[in-house]
């Protein structure tokens, strides 16, 4: 293959910079000088991002629909919704360029994030936490409210490779699973339903996990009235993205004691001001947008991406294809 | 067969009392006056414990030793310390007296718990609840500490039916792990190796899980020389029995940071005294004696003994016998 110029906008650290020019060759590696050290934040505009052949790292979309040089953009996240653009889109399909992205990378880390979350709310951890802080052996308080997940309904909102991997964590627990996506395959692991049917789906569950993609048919869809429909004392997790809540409802389903507790790696805006009232809502627990962290991460992505070039350079189909 | 008195000091709920009465039929069941609520809490002793057939709760071991009527005694925890003395087992052995525990009650929810802890070590739950009470959106703390279980290496110390259920449950992970007990059986699902060797097993593992009951051979077994062993950074956790762990040792191992954390279920002495230094170690997590806990726990346990109760009266093996 001819070798091709490689343009990236990853915060790189020395020693990744070396493996990864070492490992794309001969491909020409092409570092903008408006990289960051953070994979999930948009990089500034660059034209030398334009006269590449591939672009890795996160673009700027406006440089992709100017450009009719590069043939394949692969993003460093999960979560695509800056370049999920019908613009965008027709654009690669017209000019017959591949968008993917790294959502293998993260569903084993998303999916036991929320794993995590699930169980620390069974086993009442939090209260646990602030009991520990005040030295109280909190055995009368704690022990009757402890829980074990048998036999409890879980809803997974939005069925893709994250939701496949914690249907995998959740195999040796005698749960019950539903989930929801956009197509049923009719192939899936677990019953899977229309979006258009979550709200008939939500009172049944104990446990409701958001792992939705942010998109006009998602923005705000769990609101007042879909919370409304939930089944009282259930628990509700969100990894998915936070603009797919409606923030001020979520905190009266709270405070109302409708949901038992809020379990959030995203919300709006991210980061999260200080004086939110999310950080102060009753059994609202909230982390930071790490459900994708893992160890050696930096590496994996771009072990990643270059397991993808060496298919790109055969003509096969690509990993985590997009659109 | 004939009807048979059934003395129990277990504090039974109306509705309770009133399954069991029924459920025990056409045996008679006698309720000691010195119940408690606290099913791992010795009951002081009862005359009318020695004269009965069947004893069920937490029966006085001297009630037990003088009495030559008792044929069979089931306990409500799955710890036995109190009655794990020479001169019982002895005794009951002479008399040809049965003691059967809780221990299957138990399985589930004490694997899950231990299993919660593990999961929050890896992804920084505890720092994270301490950034959320400050409201802070602490992703650049969190993120690069975040880790998922993938290839770990977990030592499970005592090896009986928790950690097997334990070993279920990490199935789904790609995680090493490797048991300690007192006579590896050669059948078991992992490598195990016998207690005399963990000194060099310890310095293996990531995640070094105590499940150990106590006795002679294992009171205070984590001294200051078992922890030197450790591998920098590994996790210890406990919910086997206090007293297997010297804690101003532990205590050391978590200030200097050879540990990373622990994540104690079980304490000496329980309840904890709120000035115990244990409370404020470096990255010391502590719930007080809630592993067991699980809902419907009291009517499952009561399950559990009626179900004794058939096989016992059809002269079967009874359900996790003792001695």
């Amino acid at each position: 293959m001819v070798p091709l110029t490689i343009w990236t906008n990853v915060g790189l650290s020395g020693d990744d910079a070396a493996w990864l020019e070492e490992s794309v060759k001969p491909h020409r590696l092409v570092r903008s000088s408006s990289a960051t050290a953070n994979n999930l934040v948009a990089g500034s505009g660059d034209p030398e991002c334009q006269v590449a052949d591939i672009a890795f790292g996160q673009p700027d979309p406006d440089d992709l629909l100017a450009s009719s040089q590069i043939k394949w953009v692969h993003i460093t996240s999960a979560g695509y919704t800056r370049y999920d653009r019908d613009d965008l889109k027709a654009a690669f399909a017209s000019k017959g360029q591949i968008f993917t992205n790294s959502s293998s990378v993260y569903d084993d880390p998303c999916a036991q994030h929320v794993f995590a979350m699930m169980l620390m709310h069974a086993r009442q951890m939090i209260s646990t936490v602030e009991s520990g802080q005040q030295a109280s052996w909190n055995y009368d308080g704690l022990r009757p409210k402890e829980r074990i997940l048998l036999g409890d309904n879980i809803l997974i909102v939005g069925y893709g490779a994250i939701a496949r991997r914690l249907v995998e964590l959740l195999k040796p627990f005698k749960v019950n699973i539903r989930g929801i996506r956009r197509k049923p395959s009719g192939q899936d692991e677990v019953p899977t339903y229309p979006i258009e049917e979550l709200g008939g789906h939500v009172g049944w569950a104990d446990h409701i996990v958001n792992i939705l993609p942010l998109n006009d048919s998602t923005q705000l869809l769990f609101n007042g009235a879909m919370f409304a429909n939930a089944k009282p004392g259930a628990a509700f997790y969100n990894i998915g993205r936070g603009d797919t809540v409606d923030q001020p409802s979520l905190i009266q389903a709270l405070e109302s004691g409708l949901l038992s507790a809020a379990y959030l790696d995203v919300t709006s805006p991210e980061p999260l001001p200080s004086d939110d009232p999310l950080w102060k809502a009753k059994n609202c627990f909230i982390t930071p947008h790490v459900a994708g962290g893992m160890q050696n991460e930096s590496r994996v992505l771009l072990e990643h991406f270059v397991a993808n070039i060496k298919r790109f350079e055969k003509e096969e189909a690509l990993r985590d294809k997009v659109f």
